[in-house]
């Protein structure tokens, strides 16, 4: 591919069959949304400039593009795609004797690979369009291709009678333009149609009609073609997607016991060697390191994980790290903020929030530690509460290195354990605790014999 | 559909491939048993009049009819379809000129949609009988249909040959019987077969022998005709329903990320804009709104769900209220006649029974709330616990607006805690606390300088 | 069957796509080995004796069989399946009579119903060899099957022409040999291919020249015919056995609402008429009772369930043992060495650990009971921690019948409490307590009248 080209991506329309006041192209599979996934794919076949016809919900849809790399043109009313291009006139008829690549938004399962033969095809032959068409088992919702003689047109499913409904061969809504030729073609396209619209197909009539050449590649990678019109066809496309991840993150040497409950979003890296149960899910720019243990129902989002660590069942980590060789889980939050150093171990109903855990500490049961230091080798003993919020306030808590703290604790924020110190199960611990230090604070024990059984039922 | 007719629905056999102590009729599929399914249908195609013929387990059969809409008939012994028709044979013969439609009780993936353009067929043709035939793929466990000349039979596949087995046209198990010559066939139906049962299907023969005018109505929703009859077939029928509600509810606005790892009972509703994680689980009549979150691992039972709640993951919720723009979540569980007010915050290891939780409070971590009122605006510190129990009877803990519940606090029911009081961290309250108090409960810090070490391994 | 016949499964190669330090035939699938499926397929054909040839990783290939029922022989380097059989030509020549069965070991999907009639084929027609082919849609990986005129040979997919790829008749790797006949033609096997390797396919085209007998079975069981050549193979080959597990364990009586996400491990056993909801995982030799329910997100490993157990939601049993009519969740953890007797009550974050939980006693709020010993009827309060650890060794605890626990109390081990013994809420216990007495170990309550709002924020 040495000519350079242009692409101009159709991301004005609404999408009503959603029924969501976000646009179409702005709805996410697997972590990116449908615009994204089509920039990615255009982006790979790195034609010279990107154009991204906007409309509705404008502002949110500029944001979804790498900034800088991508030019915007306001279409003002969404009436039909032809309309959508002339909006970018201007823009293309800069370079007339280029060649435009306009791609439908709601494509998100092309990949270049599928592009490509297009693109070759187009250059090679020198055509004045290039399309891309598939012979689809389930042809519904596209635009039927229709030969007669060496003229071709294309007919949207509404306007077709029900013999042309079942022509299987569809345009996939890709084109190839050559910039002059879609021009002069564009100022003749009428709306003259059932929903009163500029249709960009009618520009193929009306280039064949003029005997210029038109090329068809027709791609065996059907699967690739999948406009997603509503709700239940994103799900659809989403698990053909989960199913190219996964399959991809298998080839390098991850173990995934069940591709089908398993779900990791495109973002995600996952090292090899690492086994994945069923029921795992793990979103955003999460980094899994390699012969790692991930445990059924484990939702990891946006975390750095290193590796050799093992996550038991039923485990939530959120913006968090985990060193290498850590345990986490089961039952365990890791909210935003936290850090599990090397060989750390926690889990069992523990929740910890902007917190450092150090290196081969503990923290095994009922426990919740917000604003937290712990350093290395520290105990922390079943039911140990930092007391961090005051009403008003947080306030922070720091453990030294080897401290041990009893279970059932209390550690009002802010305060400080000293190294080595430790402190008695059941105390309720408000002034800092020298190293080497036994604290306490509980009641004595006072037994009444023989009064439990008036005790029950007071 | 102007002309009355009946309708016949059988549902008195064991079906003894389930393997069950249960009847295979009253075993469920989405929330919903399989006759429910099957009245549900036919309900919707408006008979005059619905019986059902039971016989096994009578008592639990008849729960599953909505009360006054159906009358039941009772088969005593079980010997065959014919034998089950004649029990009704009473009812029938009232109405000697009109129609009956008789549906198999083990069809639960029937649709009127589907069954409608049999009743016209019958009605416009003045057929005697019409029934419903599908072509299928895999034909196994069906009736065959054989056409000789003008005649036509149906084949039990036990008594089947060989060849008759690789006819793909089968016998769906519903049919319009004109019924006086229903009940003029059934007296001459014998038992003279493999299985020693009165077959319904030898009404069809016979009809058609006497030159009677039947009809059949091929349908293409081959769909709908599921047979069930083992558990395995019962789980397949289910995912086709699955499929069914998911769709139903994306096409109204729902976004369900992965709907083959989501079960959604058939009674539950969801509000539009609503985000559904893979792998969560809406048991019964629960109701959720619009525009809430439900992350992974969420089970909720017969619970009400208000707009803009997020529930995060691995939270369970049992015949509980959340209201408007609460959080919930993760690993909470709501046991019934809990009341979560909007704006609320609940979550990790957080459980409440029997429990108005007012409004913007929050209980962040590790508590249990039982047979409790709180208020407005409560802050409920971390490992709080309502001792609500004596060991012999429940007391109630009532906490009052503005309160603040330091960390580590038992509160021994009954016991009141007033506006705006304060309870210090590791307090265990007994008595009330006055409105804007302080109470504090716990015993002075004691420090034994460098005893740490001797105290490990006491 | 009558005569007897060896056996040889090919365990050497390395699998480089699995890009595994672990080789092949050791990835589990569903709880079992690559190797360990295709020796339990080929144990139940009973062959006078099985051969394994072993060479990387030997020792741990090793393990996987059966002691005493398997020999072993080392291929010491790796140069192609005929060459892996020459390894066991001493083996096999002491009968040079016998026939002999040789399975790649990457198929561990065959079953022996599958192989029998080749078995049979082969003695029926006293063949030199017998191999099994398939027709399979997607002949993609397999060797080819070339008949010309009366004999035969198999073209390996990467030595083979572009037409001969289009060949659907695949080669499986299963053969019946007579063992002479494949001696003598082993010696003539070359390595002059692409690979350079000695490939036992050859055998075929030489035994097929000199006029042997061969006979082909083309089995209709393609379910049966993968070859796991890659991580993602061995996600696929392990749904088809979980949907055979499921389905077998739906035709003895268990219902299994959603078998898509559930995974039972193949040697898991669980009693008829229990219910398994979606997302329940359930590893290793676990043994579940009869009509128990098992709520989503439960993951049970070696563990035992009795009969009528209640298993809720997200909960997480490890080498544990429940007996008869227990309710166990949601949000529990047991871990090794726990026993929950008959009519006991565990759940909402409770964890046990080396704990004999009594019958009928309760445990029903936060808790955490490690190195425990709980008699019957006894009623332990939320936030009830055995404190076990003291930094240095693990103590036990012991509580006797009928003791009642108060919330938020902190058991210090090593400590018994008495039978009928009442511990008040929010106590540390150090000392036993004595039968039928009240302990308590807490602070008065001091109240400071219209203090609070000085407290926030300290």
């Amino acid at each position: 591919m040495r000519k350079g080209f242009f692409a101009l991506i159709l991301a004005a329309g609404k999408g009503t069959r959603f029924k969501s006041e976000k646009i179409k192209v702005l709805h996410p599979l697997l972590g990116k949304s449908m615009l994204r996934l089509v920039l990615d794919c255009v982006f790979k076949l790195k034609p010279e400039k990107i154009y991204v016809v906007v409309g509705c919900q404008k502002e949110e849809v500029m944001k979804e593009a790498p900034p800088g790399k991508v030019e915007f043109i306001t279409q003002k009313r969404q009436l039909g795609t032809a309309h959508a291009v002339r909006a970018a006139r201007e823009a293309l008829s800069k370079e007339r004797e280029k060649d435009v690549l306009i791609v439908n938004g709601d494509l998100p399962l092309l990949r270049p690979e599928t592009l490509k033969p297009l693109l070759a095809l187009h250059q090679k032959k020198r055509n004045s369009l290039s399309l891309l068409s598939a012979e689809l088992e389930n042809p519904t919702g596209f635009g039927r291709i229709i030969y007669f003689g060496d003229e071709m047109r294309v007919v949207e499913e509404r306007d077709a009678t029900p013999s042309e409904r079942k022509i299987k061969e569809i345009n996939a809504g890709v084109y190839l333009f050559k910039i002059k030729d879609l021009l002069g073609a564009l100022s003749k396209v009428s709306n003259q149609n059932k929903k009163g619209e500029y249709y960009l197909t009618d520009v193929i009539e009306i280039l064949s009609q003029e005997g210029k050449k038109i090329g068809i590649h027709k791609t065996t990678q059907t699967e690739d073609i999948v406009g997603v019109n509503s709700r239940f066809e994103l799900a659809g496309a989403t698990e053909v997607l989960r199913e190219r991840k996964n399959k991809a993150l298998a080839e390098k040497g991850v173990t995934i016991y069940d591709p089908r409950t398993t779900w990791i979003d495109l973002n995600a890296k996952i090292g090899p060697e690492t086994i994945i149960y069923s029921s795992v899910i793990i979103e955003g720019k999460s980094v899994i390191g390699s012969q790692c243990w991930l445990y059924p129902f484990v939702h990891i989002i946006d975390s750095r994980v290193g590796n050799r660590v093992k996550i038991l069942s039923s485990t939530m980590i959120e913006n968090s790290v985990i060193e290498d060789e850590a345990k986490v889980g089961p039952f365990t939050h890791l909210r935003p903020k936290t850090v599990i150093r090397s060989r750390a171990k926690v889990g069992n109903f523990v929740e910890m929030k902007n917190t450092i855990f150090g290196r081969k500490s503990k923290a095994g049961h009922l426990t919740y530690l917000g604003d937290c230091k712990v350093e290395e080798e520290v105990n922390i003993g079943a039911g140990t509460i930092t007391c961090n919020y005051d009403g008003k306030r947080k306030h922070k808590t720091s453990i030294e290195a080897g401290a041990f703290i009893g279970s059932g604790t209390e550690l009002v924020a802010p305060v400080k354990v000293g190294k080595k110190a430790y402190i008695g199960a059941g105390s309720t611990i408000t002034k800092d605790v020298a190293p080497e230090s036994l604290a306490v604070a509980r009641s004595e024990q006072v037994e009444k014999r023989g009064k439990a059984p008036r005790k029950r039922g007071k």
